[in-house]
Parts: structure tokens; sequence; C-alpha cells
């Protein structure tokens, strides 16, 4: 048998574009155009999907971990930018519980609107606040699929004590998502056989395979 | 700045628990046998939620990846039993997707049905059929949180060609559940803060937290 263990990192350029580890980013937008360059850089790097998500102290407003789509470089569909940021910030934090007594409240800053995955994972985390950009009709406009997300999923959150905050910079993730789906053509519906599967059983409209299947 | 890398690890008594690798379980019930011993073993060890799951080959019915609950000793909320099996799975395949062309589909097989976060992995996994034995409500009777799920899940499931089959042993996982319920009072609700917060500012029933605020 083998060892039972498996790895994720991020790309090696992540290092190098990240800002200092004790500068401070005040405001909500200057925290969403640090996690939108992620996403740009991603995509313009061909180191996955169009999304990027970070994690930060939501009083000194330091970056605490970032995180972008490793989905097909790392070989795992839950490598999305969300969950690698809150596993990196757990990890900093020797926690899995971001919201542990004594530590600052967290908050998550991502490039799109959590997918059904990512959404569920937030309550799990201990993340208090989430931010995004761009909305599930924009990663759905470039190819992305989002998965089955109650539609009041904002309020959801907010029912478990747990801010949302939309459409911060969305024009500029947008961008992003629309660069993407311009030089990534080739990449969706590279695995036919499974949409194609998913199709014959399905009444719903073919999903898009491509990056992950999805997103983040 | 650190490396941005995290990697999760099953407990070392896995190994020794799992039948060897040309071990075929032909039928749901034994397969399901498999995966509620490895919850019952991950309750008495004490090395995690009383979760586990496993990725099978649908045609050989031989055991891909097993996966149990480390949410706490991994320090990784997303270390949920269904998300590890499924790392491990694409690990073993090499892909992010086990609907892969050319490839026998996979089954996942787990002791509780999943919660949010885990029902939205699986379709971007490519699993193509999920089992499990305890639901959802087995799963709060013991104090865990399922997330907000789509009432309709196993429904969803299968608008994309994603088969799901409920009760499969029910009586045993429920059974490994209630044996953690009684055994792991002093974890349940141990991070009260975090509770509490969530409880002042929420109309909903105050969650119980514990291993992983949740579960799998």
């Amino acid at each position: 048998m083998p060892e039972f263990r498996v790895a994720l990192a991020l790309p090696r350029w992540i290092a190098a574009a990240l800002p200092p580890p004790d500068a401070r980013f005040p405001s909500l937008e200057e925290r969403m155009d640090l996690v939108i360059r992620l996403a740009q850089e991603n995509v313009r790097r061909g180191t996955g999907g169009p999304f990027a998500a970070a994690v930060f102290d939501a009083e000194t407003h330091r970056l605490i971990a970032p995180g972008v789509n490793v989905v097909v470089s790392q070989r795992c569909s839950a490598a999305h930018a969300e969950i690698l940021a809150i596993m990196l910030a757990q990890r900093m934090r020797q926690s899995h519980d971001l919201a542990a007594p004594g530590r600052p409240a967290c908050e998550l800053v991502a490039s799109a609107a959590p997918c059904a995955m990512c959404l569920g994972a937030v309550p799990w985390s201990g993340i208090r606040r989430v931010a995004c950009a761009a909305r599930d009709e924009d990663a759905r406009a470039a190819g992305f699929d989002e998965g089955d997300k109650p539609t009041d999923w904002p309020q959801a959150l907010a029912r478990r004590g747990i801010v949302v905050v939309e459409d911060v910079r969305r024009g500029q993730a947008v961008a992003v998502l629309a660069e993407y789906a311009r030089g990534g053509g080739p990449i969706y519906n590279s695995r036919s056989a499974s949409a194609d599967a998913h199709a014959r059983s399905s009444a719903r409209p073919r999903r898009r395979s491509g990056v992950g299947t999805r997103r983040s």
C-alpha cells in the first residue's frame, strides 16, 4: 500500500508576487486588488484557472495566506483557490479553527463567489467574513460551473454569523475571467467523455469541463 | 514568507487496517463494512471524528483510496473523510479527474451522507456513484452540522449523472456515531467562543462545535 498522504503546493511565482509580510491592506478594495492580481498572474503564467483567494487578519489587515486555483497542476479537484487559502491559513495558525478563541477574526477575500464546495467549506473553517468580486453568473459566462448552491447563499452564511460582501472590484475580476476564456479555449470541454456521460444522463444543460471541471 | 504547501496524512494505523491491494469487494455491503470499520477504528483510536470514506474502482471493486476524518490532527477543517479519499484517489490516478476517459469509473462509499462541502466536492472529482450509510439526521443526532445542503441533494447529483445509494448499513454507521457521541462528550462545544459568536449573530439554533466544527 502507498503512503496515505497528499501534498498541495501553490505555484513558485507566488512568493515573489506577494507584499512584504508586514504590509497592511486597510481597505477591502486593496485586499481585493491583491487577490485579483494573483488570479491574473495565475492565468498569464498558465499555472491554473482564473481564480485566486486570500485569508486576511480582520484586525491588522495583513495577509495570512494566499491561494490560487491549482486543480490541474496538483492533480486535485478540491485544489480551488479558497480551499488552498483556508488550508494554508490554518497551517499558519496551527489550528483547524480560524475562529479559535483569543485570535483575531479572519476574512476570506476571493476573486469570485465561492462554488458549492468552497461555500460548504467556509462555515467549518472559522472564517467570519467573505468578500468576493465576480458573481456566479460571471463565472458561468466564462464557462465554469458553480455547482448546486442555495440561491440565498449570502443569507445562509449570514445566519451562521458570517458576513458576506459582494461585487468588490467585480469588473476587474470579470476581466480576468474573460481573458482566461479567450486564451484558454482548448482547455474547456477537454474531457468530453466525462461531459458526454453527464449530458446523456442529465436533463440539465451540458456542463463544460475544463480546469478542475470548474473553478477557484 | 513560508513555503506555500500543505500536507495531509491519514493516521498510521490505516495501512494495517486495510485489505491486501488485490482484494475485491463485490457487494456494496462489503465495501461499506470496510468503510464503517475504518470509522469505528478512527473513533476507538481517538484519531478523528466518527466518519470514514473510500473510493473504489467501480469495475474491479478494488479499493483505490481510503479516508477518515483527520480535521483536528491535521489542523485542517477541510480534512473530511470524503475529501481525503478523493484526494488520495486522484493522486493514485495521477489526475484531478476520476472520470478521465479510458479509466474505470469510481465510486465513493461513505459512512455518512456528505456534508455541504463534500457534496459540493463530488461533481468536480469525477466520482460517478456515491453510497452512504448514516443519514444527515443521524449525524445531526450525534451533534454534527451538515451545512446548508439542497434538501433534494441525491436528485441534484443524479441530474449530473452521479448515482446515489442511501441507507447502506445505516444501522452500523449510526452505532459508530452513537459510540463517538457517548465517549466524545468533552470534544463537543469545546470552542464555545466561536459557538457563542455564532449564536449571538444568528437566528438559528446554536451550532455545536467539535471535531472539525462538524464531520466526515
